[in-house]
């Protein structure tokens, strides 16, 4: 049976990563969403929260496992026993980061493989960073985040200014 | 009467932005010179200043408008009845920020266009960031920004160290 | 009242290319597609050939004007007394191409003014080139270019195989 | 069982090709490495020749199968009912073809999935045009290419000289 | 007697740098490394760590000296009338802002040579920030720093944590 | 004594190439310009024409010396006794070919340096494509090309043309 992590902030999760988590669930037989957790980064959603958005984004998905965790993606995939991690490419920034993230992490677990997909060229340009910001002032999100992701954030940004 | 903006933080306005508006102030008949505050940055100059900053380095243009906006830009637009936004491109970097941006503002707002120019080979090189980082080190800034630029960084960083 | 030209081998028009082309025309009263051609190069069409396909792809619109030229750009453009040329951008080999060509040009002409639009990203991956190659395998290339273009194509690789 | 297929024109396969394919081989069940062959490319070894060398570099996989194919890689994917597809990435300028080329393939085949490895770095600079050109001048190819794949190009040169 | 300076951060030293360095040192006869130090940024290491973690993994070198320096790079190499400068150039992000900032340094001071040097692939994708982070979390670092860099690191992070 | 190579086809040079070797003759003692020529690549002017046209255009520098090379850039370095090549870098294409190059260099020889200058930025847009382009269709290359080479290629052209 074969396995894959996919591993990421998810804050939040947007149509973005769904169109790379809805392609790879069709490849793999069994799939594991993996919340990074970093006690030194900010996020705008605990992890909690986010764990908790994701798993909602993509209850319909029988074969998909959303977790946590907080510590080294090779130690993650060690304890899972899972050899695959998939990752989405969307510019050439993207590219250069992940081929740097790619060969550190192969140089400390050299049984790791990184799958890479692109990202389909409608949801190229979507960031968490730009959905929030976005969000912040109040413009329309519904087009780049699924509905309960969308409400989450409203609720979060309204509940910051209170 | 064609029109377009020029949008920025201007956190101060170079020769590198003043290369950008000169050739655009060519093109259109008026040009709308648009400073953007956004309250969760950091600046080096309030948005006050940075108007006030831009304008008397554009004094003596007849055609171009300065004003400041909090808010997105596609609002910015459709409240100005506006659809061209000009941009500068420097390198590849800009290049792929400034696609995912222009992806993003297009999906909001589908009748703006942003027309990109390609800074001058001569001012390619030249940020915002780069000029005040010279200056607190006491380097000297006045090939990369006009004289009123200068002097407003030369004071405030005197202030900032009293 | 506001001119520009856009300049291209058009070898042959794409979808890419139409997009750029009905953005650039409502931004500009009076659009010309140039069809460059250069004796040294080969074609798939001839520059009639493409004059003609450029010409039935584009017969809606009031604005645009389709000629063909042999030589360099920045004559074209001083022999029609526009300034304004308009270029698409997809990528980031496409803007150091662009860039380095702006560059050449502003160098021989230096009120010639080369302004960019990115391709919308659902055509950012149509190429003449690519066209062509699927075409030659008997590919479905109805997608990336209009009807009128796919037929010329068909009939020039059976006239060619026979 | 999961089958994937590595498409390439292998003219010759170097280390760089094996990187891929021996990590590759060990993700999927079984593996289809597929010469491509374009009538109207000019190649240094004839399609028959690059099979032949393909599979001797390859002759200790068990799960590993040569084919060549004349026509668009979607076409083999149907013919063979996979929909797999394994391409290596060593630089930006390959991200950016890559990605074209994936879009174009998944716009003509939409259940089409193109999976990317990034190219382990000591073999990230191989390409089968440096590795021709050094030995047309007597230089060393021993640490980029297999055995009978070195005495093949010697072969082929010497052959052509003559 | 021909000079060199290298400078960086180095919070803290890596095989990366040290694969510049080594390469640097055979080609000129005398050495520079400069720990810039500038009060604005937030280091690791202090500056004093920072020269003594560096003198110590450098200390097998006769013409190397390692010195700290608080101000403008052309500020230094004016003071110690020496024109070149030496930087390691990894990847495409590397260079763009490696040619911002070496126009940027020409503008101030137009006699000073920038010569990059590409880091070999085997440390290319060795950053001082992704050593740190591994560490950080308990990651085996050995491969990507020298001994002496590798307990100063979990030193301090062990002592920042009680 | 320091001494280096710096390699090219020089077809023809222009002030782009002039840039990288003043600064660089003044960096170290002996500067080797080495035309390379491959009997596989077709050229505009032939390597005599090339190293004369290159000879003329150096003639006043005392420490620069101009040969041609048909073979291997590391075989030349090898029968030289130098181990410093210099190459200019342009743009993001530049260098990742350079680095491909850089590396396939290193492999061959290891003790090979290959030193990178960046071309400043009036001239970083120059190239003997771009150069043969324009003089082909009558353009004006004065700005770009020494006077010795802008007449040999106005000659060659109206020969041609005969």
């Amino acid at each position: 049976m074969s396995k894959a992590i996919y591993p990421g902030s998810f804050d939040p999760i947007t149509y973005g990563h769904l169109n790379i988590i809805d392609r790879a669930a069709k490849i793999f037989d069994e799939l594991y969403i993996v919340v990074l957790h970093n006690v030194n980064k900010k996020y705008f959603f605990s992890c909690k929260e986010r764990v908790q958005i994701t798993k909602d984004a993509l209850k319909d998905y029988k074969n998909i496992h959303v977790e946590s965790y907080e510590g080294l993606l090779v130690d993650y995939a060690k304890m899972k026993n899972i050899n695959v991690v998939i990752r989405g490419l969307r510019a050439v920034s993207d590219f250069e980061y992940e081929l740097q993230l790619a060969n550190a992490n192969r140089s400390l677990h050299e049984d790791l493989e990184i799958l890479f997909l692109m990202t389909d060229t409608e949801f190229s340009f979507i960031s968490s960073t730009i959905v929030k910001e976005v969000a912040k002032f109040g413009g329309n999100i519904s087009q780049w985040v699924p509905k309960n992701v969308e409400n989450a954030i409203i609720k979060k940004i309204s509940n910051n200014n209170v």
